[in-house]
Order: structure tokens, then sequence, then C-alpha cells
């Protein structure tokens, strides 16, 4: 079997530069140590190795269909998912008490990004996962006990039911309506679109996590309110062996996709018959807060799907660079006597296959750095908790968006790699370039994460999320200030975090004027340049530890190579990378205003 | 139907920018105005109309396959090359003694961009057109009767078969062998990979202009021939009824492809009984000069694919974001009992459609800027027709890659505008997607684009290319520079000059000291710099006619919208596009090597 993404990588990510055991200190996480972590790794890795890497093509050729009303899955699907459930990976985040391991985020992150490299077409249990958080975090006990065991053994599927064919993104625009009954459920009317595993035949009930405006509820997103909707209900409700009584969620259509075909996407229709039962979670009118505060670690798996979909295609240009040989290197051009040499030593594959290893290992380094202070955020108190919240609402747009956006040109580059190959069914990233195109508008488009960004997190508490992460990457400067060869890159990204300021300043006036249309009209590449910050940060946070490891340790063979291969590639970074913000600064200063329509229409 | 291209660009870039009727004072072209250059294009697209975009899912949904060694594909494919045959179109660019309407490429680059906006899956014509152009170019006058009536009737196809398994873009690795035989034919042993339509049952017969090397040839590129090696041969060369020998061309397989998959890509393997005839063109050891003659065309036509691609694409997102309504406008989010409005009102589905449009728009008009010069160049005589081979020569890395490169990020913000069902089949844009991928791949990678540019173009004729290039873009420059909205755009293109020369610069003392691979380990970047300023060249252009359309011409409705915005989208250029050279610039003057191998390898 090929490799589909470096062990040694997460490794050198989760204990070298991110000190995964530190977090054992807090008592949430007390009963853990690295062993525990590791095992957890380990066993997802085997389930990855053996029940989803070897079924990623038939996933992707065999998509699933709707007949009869009955939607079917690979037969592997339920193989996988069970295992998950087994090993408790399903409720790896999960507290004790729920039924979990109660690891962090940071691990279970690790085993997103594992699964998701191995077979992105298996991406079934991170949503019952979500589903799952969402019934324990603010369900009634009744509700606890009768739907998440089932989900948490991979018994059931979870789904989040949120997007409707008339509002998309808009969610103040959702209609599916929940008219109160005698006792105390809801029945629910309406529709919902793209909802990913929202039926299949690997799962004996699919438990929906779905919003819904009450009967008279308040317009907008304000009178959205949060229900679990089964497939199956049960006629009272708890009895496990009772849930039979079909739930009035018809299955009207399976889209057909571009990729990440092994999951299917579904539009479903709910109260046909006027029979659909919904139980409301926590208090009505509460739906979207509840909903966003799973936002972040939904947001963080979607960053780690499309890392590690960019991750496998990437180790599979590398591999083949390695083995192709093709011409002779530009100064022998004329030794037609001499053997081609592998494609890896011409100097533009070697950008390409460099560009795709700082995506990816920058991606993942990002989202582990969100993981961590998300863990942070749950685990500590005062203070420490606040600024380690802060800072996951700030990096949660880039998290989310630089390994969907960039991740998309880093598979684009292994085609690339390929030529000709690259195009055909032959090899895998064509079918890795399919997959990875939807992960920019999976949970929140990069448009939407752009608003975010500049329009609320940039500003939030008085600015103090944006000055904490400045204060964050200032320490990384600081550190690595303190190497010769690392001085030059940490005034690089000094010089960066100036030019955000720059671009900030520039753009607040409107905001201030109360003008959000132009405030936000180049949101997205306010966001661009952000990206790119925050992953020359961490590969800057990278490059300290790979020069200090080499300092003190006296690495040799592989390890060295390692090391230096981090170096080599923090400094691609930011002689390729980084100056791509010098372009998107100056658009962002510019005055000039294009976008935004005027009374009259344009001839597009 | 949907529109998939717009009909009033094309017109004003023929007409209003290029005014194509000039051409016609050249003898070579004196037969023609603008009566017969607008009937060829209207008879193209009436085909496009009714024989390929009605077809354009179904040729996707219906690969070709190869069954009992013979490759079936989609039935309208036939019907579509016999109207184009019969249309006159497969000859449209062929001299009259040719049996052609001797057509500019001008025209014939237009009717290129329709049919592929239309259907990029049928792409067959221009491969036959490109192989039967050789024959007429180089061949007897044999050859030319025995095989061209046919080819131009769309009754046979033709292919170009360069790339072999061992050697993909390096020609002087091709391996094919050609043995003498007495009687002045050939006996050709080998394989080829990725023959575009290099068959299938469209076609009674299939004339492949193959590469390969005669026994005894010097090595590299310099032993190269080319041959015409026909699926079917006849037994008395020149009599239409008697081609039924099998030529021995054995079809080992058929790619399945991401993309284009209404047209095979074929693996062919000759001379397994030892009995397959190749028939040599013009002189031995001629064969990459020759198919070199022929290339521009073929980049051309690449470069018009992509373009067309992206076209579709655009128009498909145009048609859905506005009609789509989604969400309230920034500055009235909270006027929730107003309707949604559609979603090109929104600053950033504003920007990604102007995107779109600045790309595919300046693409066309790159690409029909160097099919007038081809023109020129074939047409004129003397210093004019020298100086146009020039432009044409340093143009054509641009031309080919420009619309590639860039059509793949168009496209995907095509999908992006419609957000999730952009990554459904229930809409064109997936397919379009998958399709414009090769785009980068075909006739010479981008890579490869690169280093002919830097390596060679750059400094051909001691670098007259590059100053007629840029006296032609100071011309545009001189012209803009007298109307004061323009001005500014001006003096930006003039900057940009500026920095290519700095570039040029900075780069030039490692060619000077023969370390090629370090002058060209970045010619990529440079690539897209020239890119993005000869785009821009081509917005001024047009910039300059709409502005002087609307002082001159007094336009109302339609008409004034259309120039406003051609206009806007100038503007939009500048602005967005432009600025991305900054970064380019920056890296291409750092002196810090990073991408050239040492003796010692990295751990990627």
């Amino acid at each position: 079997m090929s490799a589909y993404f470096s062990k040694r990588n997460l490794q050198f990510l989760l204990h070298e530069v991110f000190h995964a055991e530190d977090l054992t200190k807090y008592p949430y996480f007390s009963a853990h140590d690295r062993g525990t972590f590791d095992m957890a790794i380990d066993s997802a890795t085997h389930i990855a190795d053996t029940l989803m890497h070897p079924y990623v093509r038939e996933v992707d050729r065999n998509q699933p269909e709707l007949k009869n009303g009955q939607v079917t899955v690979h037969p592997k699907v339920k193989e996988y998912i069970r295992a998950m459930g087994e090993a408790g990976l399903i409720g790896a985040g999960f507290s004790f008490e729920k039924g979990g391991q109660q690891l962090p985020e940071l691990i279970n992150s690790c085993i997103g990004l594992i699964t998701m490299a191995a077979n992105n077409g298996m991406m079934y249990v991170g949503l019952t996962s979500g589903a799952a958080n969402l019934i324990t975090s603010f369900g009634s006990g009744e509700l606890i006990d009768a739907y998440v065991p089932n989900m948490l053994s991979g018994e059931w599927q979870g789904t989040m039911a949120l997007t409707e064919p008339q509002a998309g993104s808009s969610l103040s625009d959702v209609m599916t309506s929940a008219t109160p009954q005698p006792d105390g459920t809801y029945k629910i009317k309406g529709q919902k679109v793209f909802i990913s595993a929202g039926d299949h035949d690997a799962a004996s009930n699919i438990i929906h996590l779905m919003l819904a405006r009450i009967d008279g509820a308040p317009k907008g997103t304000k009178g959205i309110s949060l229900f679990v909707v089964p497939k199956y209900r049960s006629q009272t409700d708890g009895s496990a062996d009772t849930w039979t009584v079909n739930n009035d969620v018809t299955s009207t259509g399976v889209y057909h996709k571009m990729g990440q075909r092994g999951v299917p996407a579904m539009h479903l229709t709910m109260g046909e018959r006027d029979d659909c039962v919904g139980y409301l979670l926590g208090e009505p009118h509460q739906g979207l807060p509840y909903m966003f505060q799973m936002m972040n670690e939904a947001r963080i798996g979607v960053g780690m799907t499309a890392a590690g979909i960019a991750t496998a295609a990437y180790h599979a240009a590398l591999q083949y660079a390695r083995e192709r040989p093709q011409s002779r290197r530009l100064n022998e051009k004329n030794a037609l006597d001499a053997p081609q040499t592998p494609i890896i030593n011409h100097p533009d594959v070697r950008r390409m296959l460099l560009f795709q290893k700082a995506v990816t290992e920058g991606s993942v380094s990002l989202l582990l750095e969100a993981a961590r202070l998300f863990d942070i955020a749950h685990a500590a108190d005062g203070e420490e908790k606040e600024n380690a919240h802060l800072l996951v609402e700030i990096l949660m747009p880039m998290a989310k968006t630089y390994p969907s956006e960039m991740g998309v040109q880093s598979v684009s580059q292994s085609v690339q790699t390929f030529g000709g190959y690259g195009f055909t069914e032959d090899f895998p990233v064509e079918q890795l370039y399919r997959d990875i195109r939807i992960t920019p508008i999976y949970e929140g488009t990069t448009g939407i994460q752009a608003q975010d960004l500049l329009g609320r997190k940039m500003t939030m508490k008085g600015g103090k999320a944006a000055q904490l992460l400045m204060q964050e990457i200032g320490k990384t400067i600081a550190e690595a200030a303190a190497h010769d060869e690392l001085k030059p890159y940490a005034g690089m990204l000094k010089t960066e975090l100036g030019q955000i300021q720059e671009v900030f300043q520039a753009l607040m006036p409107h905001a201030g004027a109360g003008d959000y249309e132009r405030y936000l009209s180049d949101a997205t590449l306010f966001l661009e340049q952000m990206g790119i910050v925050v992953v020359a940060w961490q590969w800057l946070k990278q490059g300290i530890v790979a020069k200090q490891a080499m300092l003190t340790q006296n690495p040799q063979g592989d390890e060295l190579a390692f090391y230096e291969g981090k170096v080599h590639t923090m400094k691609f970074f930011f002689h390729y990378e980084v100056p791509k913000t010098l372009g998107l600064a100056a658009r962002l200063k510019d005055p000039e205003v294009l976008t935004i329509v005027s009374a009259k229409e344009l001839a597009l």
C-alpha cells in the first residue's frame, strides 16, 4: 500500500511542536498520557489502512443510488462505521460520563486527518459525532439516553440538517416548520437539501439534528429552533427494540456529485403524510446559537478533510516524481546518452512538490493549533480559557478556508506532477481533485468565512481576539529571532503583521461609517491574506522546533533529512507563498470600488 | 437553450478591436469580406447549437469504451464531424488550392471558441485539420491526394501521435522505430499514449501523424522523422475504395479520464504483427521542425478550448447569479421582511463573476490577437511578415497557458458561484471543471511553455521578439493615455513593463553564465507574470475601443451597457489581477535558491 500521510510528520506536530501531553495537566484530560493518545491514533490508522483506504476507488466508482425510497451504499461503509464505534472513536472526544474517551480535539483531529486522507468518501462518523454532541450538550437526559448510545456505537447515523432549497447559506430564511403537539413533541414539515449521509443502509436509523421554525416564531435567525428528527421513531421512546415507526422523513433524491461520491448527499422531505415528529432540543429559538457552539469542531473537521485529501494527493505525487524518469537536468540537456532523470530533479517539479508540502503540512499545523486551543478553551479556567476561546474564534475562518482553498490548488499541482497520467483514472489524483472541490463550499463557503473573519472576529470584544493572535505570532517571532538562520524569516513575518494592520486600518472607517457592504466587499481577499500570514506563523513554529532538534539531538539519516526538509519547506513558504500578500494588500488598500452594485445593472 | 458564449463579445473583438476585414487587404485573403467571415461563424454556431451543445452531458456520461478492439463513441459525434466537413469548416483555413476556404486563423479561432464552448467533449475536427495541414505542407502530391480530401470531408479522422509511455514531454526520448523497406515505405514499431481521437467508429479511417526514429538515426530530437500511419492502408495507395488492409495499429487501451470524456484518448501499439506501414512525410529527421511549424495553431487551439470551456461556465454562473435569490444586501441585513436579493447583488459574488468575465474575455482577446498576427505572418511580406511571426512566437506560451491555467481558476469560481449546486450533476459547471483541467497539460505543459518563453522566446533573434512585443504594448499605452479615464491604466501597464524588465535583468546573468537550471528554475512564475501583463494589454485595448464607441456612437440600452461593462471589467482586471505581479516579481528577483536539487536528497 502506498503512503497517504506521513506518520512522522504527525508525531512531529503533535509531540514536538504542540506538546500534546501538556494537555494532560488539565484535570479534564488527566486520565490520558502520550500512550493513550498514540493508541487512539494507531487504532484509527489500523481502521484507515484496512477498512477505508483499500476501498477508496470503489466507493467513488459505485456511488449511492436511491431505489424504492432506499439508499444503498458500499458494503464496507457499515464495517468501517462499526469498527470506529467499537474502537470508541466516534465518541473519542465525549466525556467519560457521556460514554466517550474524553480525548482532546487535538487527537480527534489527527484521527480526522488519517481517516480522510485514507478515504474521504467514507465521511460518516464525524457527522454522527457532531449530531450526538449537540444532543449531549443541550438535550434532556431522556433524549440523551434514547439516542446517544446507538450513535456512538455506530449503529445509528447522525446528520446536520440545516440547508434548505430556497435558503442556502442564508439561515435567516429557513422555512421548515414545527407545530407544537399536545404531548410536547412537534410536527415537522419542510425540505432539506445536501444532507450528507442523510439516508443510507449502513445504519439502522438516521438521526437528523434539524433547524426548524416553531409556528409563530420571530423572523430571521432569532426564530430558529433545533430538533431531533429520527428516520424511525419509537412508539415509547427509550425502549431500544421498538424503533420501527416510519417517521415520515422521505428521501426525495440523492445528488449525483462530482466528488466525495462515497457519501450520499440527500434531498429530504419531512411531513408528506403529516406524521413527522420532532423533539425539541433545549430551549425554543436557540437553534442557531446551539448549532454555532458546535460549528468550530465542524469547521476544524472540514479543514482536516481538505488537508487529508491534499495530503494523500501530495504523497501520491511525491512517489510518482521519485519513480518517473523523464528528460535530463537542464544543464545536461544534450547528454543524450545519459539515462533520463527522475522528474523530482527538475526545479519546476520540485517547486510543485514543495508547494504541496508547504500547503498541506502548513494546513495540518494550523488545524492542530486551532484544535489545541479549542481543548484549552474547554479544559482551562479563567483568563486562560477565555483567551484560548478568542483565539479559536479568530483562527477558525482561516483554519477552515486555507486548507480548503489552498488544498484545491495543491491537489491541482499533484495532478500536474503526474502530467497526462494525472488526468486518468489509473492514478488516484483525479479523484482527489474532484473530492476536494466541495470543501470551500461545506460548512460556510469561503465568502461566508470571510464575512465572519472581517465582519465579526476582527472586531469582537473590541478587537481583543485579533490582539491575542498578534501577540501569539509575536512570541513565535521573538523565539525565531534567536536563531541566525531563522532571523530573516522572523523579520518577514513581522512585516506581514504590519501589513495586515495597514490593511485593517484602511478598511475600518467603512465599518465605522456603517457601510458594511463596502467594508466587507473584498473580505475574501483579506481572509486569503490572513490565511497566508497564519500559515507562515505555523511554518516559523515548525522551523524553530526543527532547528532546535538539529542543534540539540544530533539527528542522523532520515531524521536529519526530516528536520532539514522542515526548515527548507519553511523557507519555501516564505519565499514563494508569503509574497502573494503584496498583491492582496495592494488591492485591499486600493480605494477603487468595482463590485458594489449601483442602481444601474452592469452588463456582465 | 442557455447561452454558452456571447456573440456580441465575439463581434466586438473581431470587428471593433481586431478589424478582421483588414486582413482582406492581403492578396491571400482578398476573396473574403465581413460577409464571408460572419457566414463561416454562423455556420459553426448552427452546428454547435444543434449537433454539439444538446449532447454535452450525454458524451460525458457515456464515455468511449474499447470492446473487441473497437472503440465506440456517441452516435452524434459522426453527425457533427460530417456536418463540419460539409460546411467546409474542417478545411476552413486551408488554401483554395488544397480544398479549403482560405479563411484566416482569426476566423478559425472564433469557430474553435464557439464549438468548444458548446461541447468540448466533441474535440475531433481540430485534430484532423492539424494532421491534414501537416500532410499538405510537407507531403508529396501523392500523399496529399491519398489522404487530405477524405480528412477535410470528415470521413477520416486525423491525429497527432507524439507522446510515448517512457518519454512524455521529453521528445528526445521518442523510441518508436521506422525501418526502411525496399518500396520506399517504412515498417513502424512502437507505442504511443494519450492519442486523442486515436481510434473510434465515427470515422472510417484514422490517419496518424506519427513521430518515429528511422533505424540508425541520430539520437535526440535531431533523429526524429514524421510519418503518415493510417489505421487502414490501401493495397494500391490512392484508389479510394481499396482502403481495407488492416495496418497493424492496435488499440491497446482507452484511458478513462476525469473530463473531456467524449473524445477517446488512446494507447496504441504499432507493429505487433510486423505489418505496420508508415509513409515518410517530407525529409528524414525533420519530424520535429515540421511538427513545430504546426505547433502554434495547435496551441491556439488548446488555448481556445480552455477559453471556450471557461466561457460556457461563466455564462452558466452569470445566469444562475441573476436568477437565484439569497439573503439580503449587507447594508440591509436586518430587513427580514424584504425579499431575498439575487446573489449577483452581493459584492463577493459580483467579484467572482467579474473575475470570470475578466479572465475569459481577456483570454479570448489574447488568442484572437495571436491568431491575427499568425495570419499576417502568413499573408504579408518582408519585415511585416517577419515581425508578425516573431510576435506570434513570443505570445504563444502565454496564449496557450493563460487561458488554461486561469481558465481552471475561472471555472472553479463558476462552481463556487453555484454553491453546493455547483458540485452536483444538476448543473453544467462540475463537468466543465473536470474538462478544463487537462488544458494546462495538453500540447506542452505549463512548465514546458515556461521554458519555451524564458529559455527561447525572450532571447530569440537577440531579444527582438520581446522588443517588438514591448513596442506593441507601448502603442496601446500611448493610445490609452489620450483618454482621461484610461490614463491611469496606461500608467499602470507602463509600470508593469518596467517590472518585467527588472525581473528579466535579474535573471539574465544566470543564462549568461550558462546556468540554465538556475535561469529557468522559476520560469513558470515568469510566464504567469507575462500572462497577466499581456492580458492587461488586451483589456486596455478593449477599453480604448469601448470608450471610443461611447464617445462617438452614442450607444443606448444594451449597447451602452455592453461598452460600460467592458470598461468596468478592464478596471477590474487592473485593480484585482494586475497587483498579483507584485508577488511574482518579488519572488523572481529574490536570490534564494530552493528548488534546485543538490547532491543530497531533501526529505520532501
